[in-house]
Parts: C-alpha cells; sequence; structure tokens
C-alpha cells in the first residue's frame, strides 16, 4: 500500500466546491471517479480543506492511499487524461503512509484579487471581482494587517463553531495594475472566513466602514452580518504548507 | 444622425460567433440587444468581419448609425451595463458618417496561441490550444513566412469563393515560455483560412508534413483537406487596421 499526495489546481467557475455530492459536479468527486476508473475500484481522496462553489485553487491538497502497478509518472499521466481540463494534477508524489492532507497542513495561503477600474478584460472576469468605481487603497492596506492575530473569528464567518479560533499568520494588500490583490494565510479558516474578511475590506474601501471597526467586531465575537460575503469567483486556494 | 466606431473584446468560448443567428446568442445579437435597449428600437451593427463560435476577440470593429440623446461617455457605460461580462466594449467613439467597420478595414491581425507543454494551467485552457508532446519548433517557424504572399487561398479555405485572392502581409510565429504564438495579418481572411494555416502548421510541427508541402498546395488551387483546421479556442482577432 503506498500513499500518495496531489497537488491541485483548478479553475473553480463550473464546479459545486471541492467537496463531493451526490449528483453535483465537484472536484473531488471527478479526482476519485477518474482514480476509481484507474483503480478498478473506490479510492477515497481526501483534500486539504473545501474550497466553495467557484472558487479556484492552484494548489490544493490531497492524498489517497492505493495498491497500483504504476510508476508515479504513469499515474498522473493517466489521472490527468481521465479528469476536465479545467481540473489539473499539477504534481503527483509518493509520501510517507502517516501524511495526512487536512491534519498535517500547517497553514493555508489564499489570495482574493479585485480588478478597481471602469473597464475589465472580458478574459479576466472569471478570476477577479470587477470594482467599477474608486476604492479606498491606502485605508484597506490599513486595515489588512488588523486581521494578524490569534483569535475567535467568528465575526468572519457564517456560523459558530464550538472552536473558532484561528490564527492569521499574514493579511496583506499589494496592488499589480489595476489589481488590488488580498493575500492570507492562516492556520486554518472557518467557513467563508476569507470572503467575509474581503466583504469587510471591501465595506473600508468603500469608506462605509471605519478601520477601528475591525477591532470591535473581534471584541463582540458575534457573527453580526455587518460584512457582506465578497463573491467566490475572486478568491484562490494558492498553497497548502506542511 | 451620428455614427459610432466600437471596438469589443470577447470570450467566445460561451457564443455562437460574431453573426447575428436567431435563437442564439452571438456577439452582434448581443450588442444589438443592449443599444436596442438604450435606443428604444433597432440599430443594426455592422462588424469588421465574422468570428467563428468560440473564437476571441480583443480587437473586434464595429459600427452603427443611432440619433441618441447621450454623451458617448455615457453610451459606452450603457451599453457595457446591458451586456455580459465576457463582452466589453473596450472604446466608443464618433466617426465620419461615410466609416464602414467591414468595408473600409485594410487589415486584420489574428493571433493564435498554442500551450506547448505536457501540463497547462486549468486557468488558460479557454485561450489557447494544448499540444502536450513536444513539437518542431523550428521548421513551423521557417514555415509561417510562405504564407506571405498574394495568392489563392482556397487550399487554406473550407469553401470556394468566386474572388479568393487574399494578401498575406505578415506570418511569423514567436515563443514565449511554453507557448507558441502565431500571428498573422492580411487584407482579408477567407473562411476557417487562419485556422487551417495553423492546421498546416501543426502538421509541420508533428513532422507529418514537410514545409516544401505549402508551396504545392498554393499550385494546386484546390481545398485538398490535407491540413486539419485548428480548434476555434485558441484563436483571437487581435486588430482591425483602417
Amino acid at each position: 500500500m503506498q500513499k500518495y499526495k496531489l497537488v491541485i489546481s483548478y479553475d473553480g467557475t463550473d464546479y459545486h466546491g471541492w467537496q463531493q455530492q451526490p449528483d453535483k459536479k465537484t472536484i473531488q468527486g471527478l479526482i476519485e471517479k477518474a482514480l476509481d476508473k484507474i483503480a478498478g475500484k473506490h479510492i477515497p481522496v481526501i483534500g486539504a480543506g473545501r474550497t466553495d462553489a467557484g472558487v479556484h485553487a492552484c494548489g490544493q491538497v490531497a492524498h489517497f492511499k492505493a495498491d497500483l502497478n504504476l510508476s508515479k509518472e504513469s499515474l498522473l499521466t493517466a489521472l490527468n487524461a481521465n479528469l476536465p481540463k479545467s481540473i489539473r494534477i499539477v504534481s503527483l508524489k509518493e509520501v510517507d503512509i502517516h501524511f495526512h492532507a487536512r491534519k498535517m497542513a500547517k497553514s493555508k495561503i489564499y489570495m482574493y484579487r479585485i480588478h478597481n477600474s471602469p473597464n475589465i478584460s472580458p478574459f479576466k472576469i472569471r478570476y477577479v471581482l470587477h470594482v467599477p468605481f474608486p476604492l479606498d487603497i491606502p485605508s484597506m492596506k490599513k486595515a489588512a494587517p488588523l486581521f494578524i492575530r490569534e483569535a475567535d473569528f467568528t465575526p468572519f464567518s457564517s456560523n459558530r463553531l464550538l472552536y473558532p479560533i484561528r490564527k492569521v499568520l499574514r493579511s496583506e494588500i499589494h496592488e499589480s495594475g489595476h489589481e488590488i490583490i488580498y493575500t492570507v494565510e492562516a492556520n486554518g479558516f472557518l467557513r467563508y472566513m476569507v470572503r467575509t474578511m474581503v466583504g469587510t475590506l471591501l465595506e473600508i474601501g468603500k469608506g462605509r466602514m471605519e478601520t477601528e471597526k475591525i477591532e470591535e467586531l473581534f471584541k463582540n465575537k458575534k457573527r453580526t452580518l455587518l460584512s457582506p460575503t465578497a463573491p467566490a469567483h475572486g478568491l484562490c486556494l494558492l498553497k497548502v504548507k506542511y
């Protein structure tokens, strides 16, 4: 029996997210289907984390156990041949039998892209949020690092977990041409956490919320629904660190 | 009455090409629909040329005549607001009443992108042709300029026209990372002409056809069906020159 680690890249636009769901096209579902075809039996594929419907990935990680009479090069080729082109296995390697994609993940990095200019190229619309009116970028840049802390992130999530403490290690905004790129790294993320943080930064960028409000939201420890959740299509899971 | 010139950019993936067709989503059809909504009556939009289903454009040009009580800035904004985000009016300007997008076009430039490497990013697959095995790029580079001539291009088209003479002004291949980019400029193109030329260059790149064959095909002046037509999604109408 061998354990394999996959790095996966996908355009999430046409899928119902990572997690397997009956009668729905999901990334996990399609990878399992491809693997089952190669192995001739069902093999579960465990991802580092779920991505929501419409969210993209450059570096999602997953693992599976199998006893296959195939080199890892052939297995990689066979998997990609059985997957739609909008899902690509970037790399496949044999790992220690104790490796676990989710449990052993130390941190994850997400990127959110905002195109801030009146016009947008039709070739970018699937991958960035278009905000046609000017945003207060200096205020957004000032606010972003306020998320760097170990805290209860319930105010920036869609639901309350028993253990809602997460440690955000990096939270910053930089600009590239007309794009505002938000990068966030944490030891874990609550449901909708990145998109709610982006929604908060957008409220600040629109002048509808003061930067100081972030501190207040953390103190309340409640889901206040103050910040809208930013749309899925601007978000990309960049990397999982082990 | 005022005449307007539009420069249009679109992701052609989900459309049945430029030309208006009943019950089908076409670029021309959607622009006319947007314009009709703004004008309150039907206004025909004339394009510089048809692009096939699945073909993209960065610089398609079109014109229309209208008598609207709107600044050109407002008209541009209104048009984009009434179009899907995969179709963008890049610019709109008032032109001489005698301007004609098709009849006055001096030349058109198309670009065809081939991603030549075993792996491809899922974010590129809509816009490039993926060829996973190595191509003989030096031979393709040598063959490309052989298309520069004024000649009967029927051998590189899907049908025979009464006047099949076209003048190719530029035909060259350059590389950018894993991409092979073919650029071609001509005073006009026959149906499927660019894609058949690319198909021919791909045959040469695959070692299935000799470079000398191009000369022979021109001499025959017949549609020989020797070269397959390259898929639409790698093709983009870059610019129309006046």
